[in-house]
């Protein structure tokens, strides 16, 4: 078992919001990231699979072949997106670094296995700072 | 004469659009960075000045001075902003990285000059690969 | 359950000195580390917790609170300090990276408890080339 | 138990390639990674080791030996050699990633065990964007 | 005047070696970079160009386009290719960085001047360390 | 005329203090570096030279050279050193990093210089925010 990992790279504007609370609740939990116009982030997506290594490639899954289901799937619908409003997937969910990487997770974990190879990790940085690791439970 | 550089950061939401276009022209011009609901990124700011060293001490200037110059007058506005509709000096102006740097330099020359330094260089990275550099001229 | 990190950092003076030894021991063992007037690093500490996302926030727990966490009771000690001097927490100690690591285990975990979530790891980059994770066991 | 890591650097040549395959086949499952007059990578050895801190010292293991044993046993071989053709443990098998950790990890393992510690992680970075991580197992 | 730079990268291999010394003088003067199999590096090109900032994009020069020109001319030849063997621009020339530098400004310099803004300066970062600047003069 | 960085590392203690002053007025100006017991950084020193390239090399300067002038002459009295108390080119100067740099250039013009290249540039990063640029003039 071996794992192999591939950066994708988005930018994208977001909002966190409760709509179920006042702008007075949103500011002092979320603070400016509350910010109604938005603001936004180059977010680095790492995804990381596993599986045994094929004998006639020396590969657990060709990373020409993961890097254009990740393209497809997610970093093509994320970049340069709004994700409260542009995203199909992210459509009445908070667009907290944590729910986003659970979403990406749901999304890749069957397009994986179609490549006979199994998602391990998802990790998202938001910036330098703040990242979020996702494992699938 | 000696250079002393500090980098801040601060992320942001934009979009970049001409108003005098349609939106195909915009479209067409911009790509997807015209989307209506904004993108955005994590920029790093690198203020560059210039000055001789203070026998007293060793600095052109102290840094935590140029910290909180740049926090105070630049990224504190800009940090968790929309470039295009929450940031005082940039109200009317395109938001591109080009214009962006030119305005900042535009707040930080006097401030710097207060304390005896001159500024010379602002560095805007947009993204890993995307960056731009102004020298005032 | 999710996984979050926060990287903070610290600029600070040590040493590598087992008071037990001659100098030419602690010259042996631990080299150029053993210099009595000290060298220094800026290190870099990952605090990763764990959690379930709350629904009302698609947070584990605020960065702010965690970022506010580990400044109070383990980076603002740290920063511009000598490890083997200054901190209450590394008296009588090693001010080994591997040492350092666990004792800011025991600082944070309670403190992270208090706030519903649990500490998975704390790592520890002394240089570009070295570092230390430590899991709690 | 507390987990070191130490990185190390080397720059290389390869050529992805199954010698029993036509041409045609190579090309289509490796791409440009096949081209016949190699291409080549800066790749970072990440080595992982866990242990018990060592009550004399504050280590787990010496990072000079580990250092020591990382350059003698690996990387002195791999650094500004062709992996297809000039290095001993890697004769007749796949140049790819994948391969050359797990037969780092068969190198260093026993290496590592003889000093009181033990291998946990191989990691390759072949590129900004694509790596490899290997547990033994 | 402002100055916009765009970063692209490629994977290569090398050799360096002079056809007119015997190979022990090769190997005394290029070292381990003599290698007759070749190595590689994971080369970074930035591309810096300066012009003035159009009135009705607030750009110098659209960066889709520059990626395009740098990619078509440069990098899309260069990228898994061996510089002393597959390159069109480098036949019969030194594979150094110097070399490569130099050769790359005589390709871009026309090019970036047909969109109206002036190269301003081609650098290539061959490992973590080591890196060459060249203004064309 | 072509320009070659080398980047060398290396990890010192240091103290910002005025002798002349009282420990308020230390204090005030240097804020927390002033430190009686020190702190410390992982410093990046980068080195550019400049000249023509040797047509019989492809170089400006063999970087192997480059590296051991930079090692024998500043880095290695530098490792693991305490700025005020270690270096003897550092004998009562400030330890601030502009001083240093001024200091380094000293030092290395005159190397460089016979091996028929000219310094251009001393860089010193001290951390991931601040650094210092000195040209020798």
């Amino acid at each position: 078992m071996i794992y192999i990992e591939r950066k994708e790279r988005f930018s994208a504007a977001h909002q966190l919001y409760n709509p179920n609370w006042s702008d007075e609740q949103n500011r002092e939990v979320f603070g400016k990231c509350s910010n109604k116009n938005f603001h936004g982030h180059n977010y680095t997506l790492t995804v990381t699979i596993k599986g045994e290594i094929n004998p006639d490639t020396g590969f657990v899954m060709n990373l020409v072949d993961l890097k254009k289901i990740i393209n497809t799937h997610v970093t093509d619908k994320l970049d340069h997106s709004n994700l409260n409003h542009d995203v199909d997937f992210m459509q009445g969910k908070f667009s907290s670094t944590e729910v986003l990487a659970v979403e990406i997770w749901k999304i890749l974990e069957p397009e994986i296995a179609k490549h006979g190879a199994q998602l391990h990790k998802i990790r998202l940085d938001e910036t330098l700072n703040n990242a979020v690791e996702y494992f699938g439970e």
